[in-house]
């Protein structure tokens, strides 16, 4: 599974296989643009990229964090921008796509809905067991997404297999 | 020249081709998606008409609307990813992009930066010879992209002719 966090300066991604509670880690990396490019330069490197990291790891789901804006929404319009580009490399590569809202990312990592970003990366690395914290952060958000989408399907896959109700 | 008026659930799209103040009418349409249809679905939907578009028109500019937020932020992330695609395929075929807020287009087509919809589709239809109003409202939106791109690139071409300064 592929955690993605959207952006268009640095998009942030984590592929993970995951076996019950226990994780994998696959890959995980940012593809990054360069300030004062075009911005239409900027989408298409977002998504030549995005095509490439679908087509090498080949993820069964892609997780993403749910778009919302608080203060500038300048940039939040860029984002979106790119995030589409996302959604769209994602979909023409058959991967479905899940997204998570920031308290359910936090909550399914930490346990808190509000917890800090520190904790957040504490304890992303703590939980795929990496040596260090990932860099630069937009990283760590993206492997706590995989971490979401991970949980959320695997108690979903729990339940199922009791001959519970999917929700 | 081809102007955009970005969506997801309808992109309006207008072709024209200008000698100063003159416009010939190419084409004009719209991409539709349906409602209830997979998000990524749409987004594939706009970006393949949108490559068709550009491959088939093979226009020397896009001009598109700035977006802008004011009411509902959740249509507006949407309506923003949709751009994004509508962006990259431009890019991808190697067609500039230009872009003018609300009252640039409406000072360009009506002379009042402040005009209402109804006056707008008024002077397209009239500034284009067309013989109705272009329906949906999306495509006489994207029309009026398109002349203020002609009108403010062709006073520009002006100016450099006589030998005056570039903007």
């Amino acid at each position: 599974m592929l955690g993605i966090d959207p952006g268009y300066a640095i998009v942030g991604y984590g592929c993970l296989d995951s076996a019950g509670s226990r994780f994998r880690v696959v890959a995980y990396d940012a593809i990054t643009t360069p300030a004062h490019t075009d911005f239409g330069d900027r989408l298409t490197h977002i998504y030549d990229e995005m095509a490439r990291i679908l087509d090498r790891y080949k993820p069964d789901a892609m997780s993403v964090e749910k778009l919302y804006f608080t203060n500038n929404v300048t940039t939040g319009i860029a984002v979106a921008q790119a995030r589409g580009c996302i959604l769209l490399a994602a979909n023409q590569a058959g991967v479905p796509v899940y997204e998570y809202t920031p308290p359910q990312i936090k909550q399914a990592v930490t346990g808190y809905g509000g917890a800090e970003k520190r904790q957040m990366i504490a304890m992303t690395t703590r939980l795929l067991n990496l040596a260090e914290p990932p860099q630069p952060d937009d990283v760590a958000d993206a492997l706590a997404a995989a971490i979401c989408h991970a949980n959320t399907a695997g108690s979903l896959l729990d339940r199922l297999n009791k001959g519970g109700q999917a929700l």
